[in-house]
C-alpha cells in the first residue's frame, strides 16, 4: 500500500517546502488539477526535477484528446497521468496506449461515475494501471465519501491497482486501510495539519503495517 | 448566431497571428483545454489583452472544485468558462453561482453525456448560459458527429443558448446552421485551412444570414 500527497499549492516554492517536510513518508506527489490549469505543466516538471526519487502524478483529469495530453504530461516528466472514468472508451484506450509507449502509468478517476461496478470492470479490461474511487471537493462539501465505493471496486477489479481519494484524514485512515486499497491519496489530511511531518509519518506507519 | 474559433496552438505568438488574420469574422476565441493545461491560464490572459474586443472562452472542462476554477479563469480575464456536463450537479451549480458573481458566463460541454435530452433539461434548470453538444477528437477519429444531438437539445432547452462543436467544416456548416444553434464552434475547419481568412469570412456570411 502506497501513500500519495495531493498538492493544491499554486506557489511552487511553498509546494517544494511542504514536500521537503514530508518526503520521506510519502511515495507519490500529486500535482492537482487547478494547479496544472493555473500554472501549466511546468509545475509537474519543476517538482519532478526537485524530487527525482518521488513518483509524480499529473492530475490532468483528461476527458478528450487523451493520447496527446498523456504525451505532453510525459514530456513534462510526469510518472502517472489521470484520465476521467466518465470519458469515452476511445479516450481511455488512447491514454493507455500512449502511456505504455512512453513507459508511464494511467490512473482513472471514477469521480461522478454513476455505475461504479460496471465501469470499474470495463476499465480493468482496458488495461489501466490504477482505478480510483474519488469524492471530489464539491461533494465532500455536502458530506459524501468513497469508502463504500472502494469496497465495490475491490470486489470486481482483477488486474488494476485500486486507489481512493477525497477527504481522507488520520482519523478515517483505519477504515480506508481495512479495505486494502493499493494507494491512498491524502490532501488536506496532511497539507492542512499543523505538524505535517508527524501526521505523514503516522499515516505511513499505519499503511506499512498492511 | 455567433462564430467561435477554437484554438489548439500552444505557441502564443502563432496563436495571435492566426487570430489577427480572422478576428473581424469571429465573435469568440476559445483557448483549448490542452493549451491551458500545457501553458496555464496565462494563455487566456495574453490573448484577452491582445484582443480586448473579442470574447475569450477558457475551455477548462471543469469537473470539480468548480467555483474555484471559475474564479481563477475569471481572474485570468476569461469571459466564458466551460464545465463538463458529466460533472456532479453540485459542481455545475457552484460554477454558475461563481460566474454570476464574477459577471462571467458558463458553457456546459455535453461531451460523453449518455442521455443528452435529460441532462440538457437539468442543466437548463440550473441556469447555465450555454449548453453545447460536442463530439470530441477521440470520437471524431471514429467518424462521429453531433448534428443529431443538436436537434435533440434544441427541442428541450428553453432558457440557455445552444452550441455545437466538433469537426465542423465549411461543407458541413449549412447542415449545422439549419438547426439554428446560437453558437457554432469551429477549430480545424478554419485553423487548418490554407486561406483561413477567406474561410472564416464565408462562415460568418452564412451564419449572419440566419
Amino acid at each position: 500500500m502506497k501513500l500519495q500527497l495531493a498538492l493544491d499549492l499554486v506557489n511552487i516554492q511553498e509546494a517544494k517546502e511542504l514536500i521537503r517536510e514530508v518526503e520521506e513518508h510519502i511515495d507519490i506527489i500529486e500535482i492537482g488539477t487547478p494547479v496544472i490549469k493555473i500554472e501549466g505543466l511546468k509545475a509537474v516538471t519543476e517538482i519532478k526535477e526537485a524530487f527525482p526519487n518521488l513518483l509524480v502524478l499529473a492530475d490532468l483529469k483528461t476527458m478528450d484528446a487523451a493520447a496527446y495530453e498523456v504525451q505532453k504530461a510525459s514530456e513534462a516528466k510526469a510518472d502517472i497521468v489521470t484520465v476521467l472514468g466518465v470519458a469515452e472508451d476511445e479516450s481511455i484506450k488512447g491514454a493507455v496506449a500512449e502511456a505504455k509507449k512512453q513507459g508511464k502509468q494511467v490512473l482513472v478517476d471514477l469521480i461522478a461515475v454513476k455505475d461504479i461496478e460496471t465501469r470499474a470492470k470495463e476499465l480493468d479490461a482496458f488495461g489501466v494501471d490504477y482505478i480510483c474511487v474519488h469524492t471530489g471537493y464539491d461533494l465532500q462539501a455536502v458530506g459524501k465519501n468513497s469508502f463504500a465505493d472502494l469496497q465495490t471496486i475491490k470486489g470486481v477489479v482483477k488486474h488494476a491497482k485500486t486507489a481512493i481519494a477525497g477527504g481522507i484524514k488520520l482519523e478515517t485512515l483505519p477504515e480506508v486501510i481495512s479495505v486494502k486499497p493499493d494507494l491512498v491519496i491524502v490532501g488536506g489530511g496532511i497539507a492542512n495539519q499543523d505538524d505535517k511531518k508527524a501526521v505523514a509519518a503516522k499515516m505511513q506507519a499505519m499503511i506499512q503495517q498492511r
